[in-house]
């Protein structure tokens, strides 16, 4: 291997962010409980989620629109403004959520940040992604951070040539097989998957990887003995 | 004068953008216009939306969970289900528009693509600007678009930076003296102003610019002379 930048996406990789998202969804269905079955619940709101992912694209205020209008399909329109009220304040505190590293992050870090160009490679809101780097205490140890509407082969190439570097002397780090290893492989990368207890239904892939430029760790102080 | 790259804003310098939140505002006060005076909803939104910029950023989505909080608040906490499909709806109409380019743009393209490296420089909702690129036609005229959460002095530094060049060979065109002007002259930057017949609010600043590498033109076409 010849690498010369490692990118780390950033939720549930660097940072905590799928259990705020089921967290909040808990506090949704309970808010409606009285409207519909928890499992009905869940399957009209994901269904309203990837229905609006072409348009609203990735993260909270996403998710805020898509938890209204799901509210309002559930009551039948009936909803109250006390539902609509709870909903904004749920995805204003999500916003507002303090971030909590993962074990280990900083120890990799500090130990790669000598050797290779590190960055941040992550999709969801512009603004929030920025903000949670900033908040992490970790920003100082990336060159760069790119924030992408859509974690695909088309995106990743143009990251790599916008570093500067081939595609294998680029190596992709995440939680997510769909956005963080099939599309990085794909432009000619390498890719360490590091899976996280908690995947939203729409990232799930139902796939073992075999690729001479895969690898995969139980856990990311791992990658330190791959490299 | 040594420019190397010319950046353009986006909203109403490259195509229409203001007159679309008009006039949703529009349709918005008539919607709630049994509840309160026009003047009063006025305020209401924009002291809302202002309070909600450090929290949603700028953008269409932002604007729509504005426009139900403030519905929330102008209903005294009666709103409606119907008043909440409508904000959706038109949230929803204003994210699929087509785009519509302001008079003379792709003429000043075309004239210049060959002199300088043309790029994008814009804030707002990061799916849905490279959405209006892509729609625009335009898109193969730039050679970088860059979205930012913020237009300050720190982020057209780290632009510049990005682009390789130094800050006296940048020149930003845009709309909003508070946004493409002030803090690129600060950076270093040239600027030229191209006033939009409609500013948002929040954008509006009563300032006349006195600086060197400024340059106030009546319509984009008129870029072409000064350079």
């Amino acid at each position: 291997m010849d690498l010369k930048v490692i990118a780390f996406d950033a939720d549930d990789t660097l940072w905590v962010n799928e259990p705020y998202f089921r967290q909040t969804e808990e506090q949704f269905f309970e808010l409606l409980s009285e409207f519909s079955p928890r499992h009905s619940l869940e399957t009209e709101l994901l269904k309203t989620e990837i229905e609006n992912l072409p348009l609203y694209g990735y993260g909270i205020k996403g998710f805020m629109l898509s938890m209204i209008e799901t509210a309002m399909k559930i009551t039948n329109n009936t909803l109250s403004a006390e539902i609509v009220k709870r909903i904004l304040e749920l995805g204003k505190q999500m916003l507002d959520q303090p971030i909590e590293l993962l074990d280990g992050i900083e120890d990799v870090l500090i130990n790669l940040k000598d050797k290779y160009r590190l960055v941040v490679a992550t999709k969801g809101d512009l603004l929030d992604q920025e903000r949670k780097l900033k908040k992490s205490g970790i920003s100082h140890y990336f060159h760069h951070i790119e924030i992408m509407s859509e974690k695909d082969t088309a995106n990743y190439t143009k990251l790599i040539r916008h570093l500067d570097i081939q595609p294998h002397e680029f190596m992709m780090v995440g939680n997510s097989i769909k956005s963080d290893v099939l599309p990085v492989l794909d432009a000619g990368g390498y890719a360490v998957h590091v899976p996280y207890h908690i995947t939203w239904a729409h990232e799930h892939i139902e796939e073992s990887v075999e690729h001479g430029q895969f690898r995969s760790v139980k856990c990311i102080t791992d990658i330190l003995s791959l490299l």
